[in-house]
């Protein structure tokens, strides 16, 4: 059995905390790791304190094989994670050169100015990870990898980071949508996962055109494990007469 | 200076770490809470592995005035919270009486199958959350609210909830957007934010029809502090010529 690989993931920002915007990068993060055999087992969304954030980044990075941190890496003073991760590992905050070189060429003459300047301080001997969306980079320092909070430019950033996370197995799932409510299917269910113990099952019901339902999925690395228990699912559905409404 | 009223909201649920579902329950139980004076300032997204919900409440109740849990509290084998809250509080798990009335009843005769009598095992004396949407109520111990993981059900139980929650003063905020980018008006902001130390300014690049702009929100209990706030910006807004886009 390969080692499992996993991930927390740290969102910084007042603005998700607020409500007021809603965080769509832990579903981003998530599917992608899942993808290359990372599991994230933990978020937390955090506000724009210096101090919560060294102290989640040095709890979460001795725990997890992979930190994200997403947020507060742009020009203004709210924008304070690269400061806070140089505190965290101790290390100088200071301006990144080749950051700086890859900035200077983006922006044209006399528009990199002091404000742009600071989304490249960063602590000392970061690696650099690139942004092919709006220039500025992040970074990584040992296993902490910090992007930005905005959506498509942290989706833009993933294709450059593939080759730094090692991962197991890439996770794999089959979900069977089924016409039904969960309390008809509890007990049944109970049963495939008891005798399916290294099989992850999951009940999550939902509405559909006005109709109720239910989502079955079934997560492990091994598509065999997860065919078996599929098939068990599908025996005591066709027993009870319940209607299949999708696989995937 | 009222007392500042603060709360946790834990999210448990597979679900929602592996990016298959969105959580969108964040954004809604924290805009509800400010409006009744209550600042989120911790969420945390866990698995469906009792120790770990059990750790997390028990670590978390003692930090914040109030915890929100959502997940986990329907009939199936991955619905754990009722049990952890239990464990967390070293209480009795048992059928709760009242739950096992309302249910009786919202059920046809023959109906409230053991699948379904799951939800309302409860930690001993839980004060009830009522469900007008599904039955199934959620439940209260000490300062932890555990609410359902479906958007619409946990939506439709925040009004049953209202007077056990002690608030401080609501959370105002404003919002004025500018068709401008972050690093031209950085230096500037950070000279009000310094000039008004208790007024929370966030600064969040957005991309709209094609165009970039950035919202600035001032965010305060105190209106008055925000009006201040608010005439400092759009003094340097209008000194540089920048275009403000709307304010609400």
């Amino acid at each position: 059995m390969s080692k499992k690989t996993n991930a927390a993931i740290l969102i910084i920002g007042n603005e998700i905390l607020s409500g007021r915007t809603q965080d769509t990068n832990t579903s981003t993060l998530s599917l992608w790791l899942n993808s290359i055999g990372v599991k994230v087992e933990e978020v937390r969304v955090i506000p724009d304190i210096e101090k919560t954030i060294v102290d989640s980044v040095n709890s979460l990075r001795k725990v997890y094989d992979y930190i994200f941190t997403t947020g507060g890496i742009g020009p203004t003073h709210d924008d304070i994670t690269a400061q806070s991760i140089a505190k965290a590992f101790n290390l100088k905050y200071e301006i990144h050169k080749e950051g700086y070189k890859i900035l200077e060429k983006y922006y044209k003459p006399g528009e990199f100015n002091e404000g742009r300047q600071k989304m490249i301080w960063m602590p000392k001997d970061a690696k650099l990870i690139l942004n092919p969306t709006s220039g500025a980079p992040g970074f990584n320092i040992e296993n902490v990898f910090c992007l930005p909070g905005v959506p498509s430019i942290l989706k833009s950033m993933l294709g450059s980071l593939k080759n730094d996370i090692i991962g197991g197995d890439p996770i794999l799932s089959h979900t069977i949508s089924l016409r039904t409510v969960e309390s008809e299917i509890a007990n049944s269910l109970t049963k495939v996962q008891d005798n399916n113990k290294e099989v992850e099952i999951g009940s999550y019901p939902f509405f559909q055109a006005g109709k109720l339902g239910v989502s079955i999925v079934i997560r492990s690395e091994n598509q065999n494990k997860i065919d078996i228990c599929t098939s068990q699912i599908l025996d005591f559905v066709k027993q009870k007469k319940i209607e299949v409404v999708n696989r995937d």
